[in-house]
């Protein structure tokens, strides 16, 4: 075969890895949008960012459905060596978790519609805040550490869950206490309380993507030996 | 090529194919134990059958590893035809989701764990018992449909849904009367109330695997008024 052809197929394939590595950051970039949309529905009990955020999520299941058939239809024409394969199915995981979280974003959006007429003290809000804050950068840094493929980034990741897991705890706690102090807070507070468990799931879609990233660059799965590990030397 | 050679690929394909088929069923088995474990766990707060659906979702993940792994190598080394294309690539989507549904059976009972030590009363478990059993069968119907590629059964599980949210609604209503009655009650109802949200979406993902039945056999997405439709003919 001569030279020019094969660096053509070589070069239109190297395009096409581009172009679902493209794919994958813009879905994630349509997701962060989701969730910050998605919570800022429900602390401003904002009916029309709640209507908007709902039928954004129609473009996240579609861009979901183009990640797959693109890597699918990779797989079949390219029959690509094991580490190219590994990257593309990875693509489609990795894909799979985000409109997970683009659900969870428009759950958000949907308790803000069922909140519309309940009066809400200020202070239930601000672990849900907080706790958005935390999951939205945990989502950033996974699709980074997924993109650089840096394998210490995706265990920095998986680490910082059991933040997101104890903001959880504290936050379901706390929403206890104020529907224990006074029944009207019941209903309202249980709506929170699905919320902060939406926006912890969203953390462990965070975890899902990260633990991807690392087997992508490292060929292994992500162990807790190896998160203990990597607390240990960060300490010394 | 001798016909006996190309008679041996086309049936060790085939029996690839009805092996990837035999992984699902099997998988579908041991999802619908672990849903029934999981909340058999809860309503008799049996710590040991608690502690085996948890370790048995060890084995529901490994099973989708296995799927997966299957999956992609008969796609890269087979280059399989549009049709058995669609029916491969459903065949990750449908480990995909019994996979989450092992993860919510998971989940009840670990709450089982939460509610240990707290006194219940009996008629807080009756929403969550039937609910159960009516997401167990959707489950059930859901992979017939899709092991027969049986479009109308397929259809029938998504109308069915709305059963489902159904009694999640009533549920969720019944369970906040008992903890507006009695402030004790607030914590131990709140677990169940997850519970049953996470009964909810066991049903939901029934749904996916349903919608997911009836486009390999029909080429076509399920849409609302196709179902629509179903539910007029059935009413005639």
């Amino acid at each position: 075969m001569p030279n020019s052809t094969q660096d053509h197929i070589v070069s239109s394939y190297t395009d096409e890895l581009t172009a679902l590595a493209q794919l994958i950051a813009e879905m994630g970039g349509q997701v962060e949008v989701a969730i910050e949309n998605g919570t800022r529905s429900l602390l401003k009990l904002d009916r029309e960012l709640a209507d908007l955020t709902i039928v954004a999520d129609q473009r996240i299941d579609d861009m979901q459905r183009k990640i797959d058939d693109m890597a699918v239809s990779m797989i079949a024409r390219r029959q690509p060596m094991a580490s190219d394969l590994r990257s593309i199915v990875t693509a489609i995981h990795v894909a799979s978790d985000l409109e997970r979280v683009g659900d969870m974003a428009k759950q958000l959006s949907r308790r803000s519609l069922k909140l519309e007429g309940i009066s809400l003290q200020p202070t239930f809000y601000n672990g849900v805040k907080n706790m958005t804050n935390l999951v939205l950068r945990q989502i950033k840094l996974a699709l980074d550490a997924y993109a650089s493929r840096d394998a210490d980034a995706a265990i920095a990741v998986c680490n910082n869950d059991d933040e997101v897991d104890a903001m959880y705890t504290s936050l379901f706690r706390e929403l206890l206490t104020y529907m224990m102090e006074d029944p009207r807070n019941i209903t309202p507070c249980t709506h929170l309380l699905f919320c902060a468990k939406n926006l912890e799931r969203i953390g462990d879609h965070a975890t899902n993507i990260a633990e991807r990233a690392y087997y992508l660059q490292t060929g292994k799965q992500l162990t807790s030996d190896v998160q203990d590990l990597h607390r240990t030397q960060i300490k010394v």
